[in-house]
């Protein structure tokens, strides 16, 4: 049975890779794409959403979310990762023009899942703000959504514990009150974290044969990952990417790749340790215990990665033998 | 040679375990108790540790300090594992009448660190509030003392980051604006965390041994433990109680005993992981790095428990053959 699926996402350069994963998956129904700040500006996340849907005939709605957090003053666009438009040496034509739906990205995904109640999974690979503002304007959605999967937060032991600080995610740490809130929420969430994605890796050459096999969208993705590889080259040490977003398309489409652990999920908001995400993993009670009127949610701790790879592989070249 | 300490304290049980393994070593001169909010309320606190004086003619000065912490609202003595007034059972009498210094804590450690440059050591087993105010109030003194000890926070693995939360240890979520402060101040600071304190045990028969063979300070500390045994039985579910703040004193005398590792600490001052401390263990740069400009401390990871079993039980047999 197929899912259908809202992608929030920051379109980024593993956002572009989650969402050609998606489309290409006979398993997923791509409904839409929302928007959000985060690895590009809003407005350049969006057209690069707008470029994808025109490129790759998706027939998925895109829909322009948050321009920034909910409280936290922003980041900024992670350029030195994702390049200055998002999608690395990849630039959006400036004749380009693309056609969102007019609604923000919250009323769009509020709007869908009351339209489909129980049957939409939302997907979360960027900051959670357009999430948080969809259950603030519309909390009777936390019952409607069949499930909710987010890329984001880390959760492993003391030497995988962030990116952008030494304890903190990107996409937490873009917006760390929204993801409280989200991961709060009397929903299912699954959430796959640094430490997990990271298991997971897109070598120079696995890229090379993408570009050989999968057509055009092998020949897109090999082209914004050069960019990308630059950057884990020269500050990662690595030859080659790990594989963060497309993790929760694989997590949608064959959750037995992943192992995870169930319990709930908090989020520092302020200081140092900003965007950190806890997990409470006992059932123990303590004097003082903010987790424990909170729903338990699903979090990854370990993936299969050599069928995570074959899966995205595979998917991206039948779809190509299959236009 | 023998080291100076000022033992700056809560008692609170096993904080009377810690002054007494002190006062029995002949490594170390006990120049003072500084006592703190925590355990029991600052009155009780330095009842207790005047009282623990005369009944041990302990010749070290006692000072008292903070009633409360420096930012956030006081948390309330720990009753239900020390008790009403902080000995579990026993309490002080009611027409004893001791005589603490007349300074405040803080003025005490600064006057006495100042007096004796590069001698004391500062060892902390409580709430951070009075070392946080000394280095508020004469930052100078981080370049004169000796070192600082401090038992508090986690460092563990997912298992174990709390006990009061299920990420904090109390001492720290006590006063963690205190334990920001202590930790980034530029001194030596070496912190024995929940983590490797919980290695270490003293067994209901452990225990039994040390009243029949260590005279009236085996016999106070078997009298003490009463009620912290009923707590661990009942709550924690262990036949005896771990070894928190002693550890901190076996460190001062035989460093040897612990494994510890280097990185800059801070701590989560707000929010539901309030009190949570964390240790920066690589050398990466980060976008954003709160931990970066903030001097490498000193953390146990690990200790050999079985020594520091022996160590304690040895010195408090060996100082009651001296008497």
């Amino acid at each position: 049975m197929t899912k259908k699926i809202i992608l929030d996402t920051d379109p980024g350069i593993d956002d572009a890779m989650a969402i050609l994963f998606a489309e290409a998956h006979p398993d997923i129904e791509l409904v839409a794409l929302t928007t959000v700040f985060g690895n590009a500006t809003i407005e350049n996340g969006t057209r690069n959403a707008l470029y994808l849907k025109e490129r790759f005939k998706i027939t998925a709605d895109i829909a322009q979310g948050a321009s920034q957090p909910l409280v936290r003053s922003p980041v900024g666009p992670t350029e030195v990762v994702h390049g200055l438009t998002g999608l690395g040496d990849f630039h959006v034509p400036d004749d380009f023009v693309g056609h969102p739906d007019p609604r923000p990205a919250y009323q769009y995904i509020i709007d869908t899942v009351k339209a489909h109640p129980h049957e939409i999974t939302l997907v979360a690979v960027g900051p959670l703000t357009n999430l948080a503002l969809a259950l603030q304007a519309a909390p009777e959605i936390a019952s409607l959504v069949a499930q909710v999967v987010i890329m984001g937060g880390a959760f492993g032991e003391n030497d995988h514990r962030g990116n952008v600080t030494p304890y903190a995610e990107a996409n937490i740490h873009d917006d760390p009150h929204a993801a409280d809130i989200v991961f709060c929420a009397p929903w299912p969430v699954t959430i796959i974290g640094l430490d997990v994605t990271e298991e997971s890796f897109f070598s120079a050459y696995y890229l090379d044969q993408l570009r050989h096999d999968a057509a055009d969208m092998g020949e897109f993705i090999f082209t914004i990952s050069r960019y990308y590889l630059r950057f884990y080259s020269q500050k990662v040490g690595l030859e080659g990417c790990h594989v963060h977003d497309p993790s929760a398309i694989a997590y949608v489409i064959d959750p037995e790749l992943f192992i995870t652990r169930k319990g709930a999920v908090r989020v520092v908001c302020e200081g140092p340790a900003s965007g950190m995400t806890m997990q409470k993993l006992d059932t123990k009670q303590y004097q003082t215990d903010e987790w424990s009127s909170m729903p338990a949610q699903e979090v990854g701790i370990s993936v299969d990665s050599a069928q995570l790879l074959d899966l995205y592989q595979k998917t991206l070249i039948d779809y190509s033998h299959n236009q």
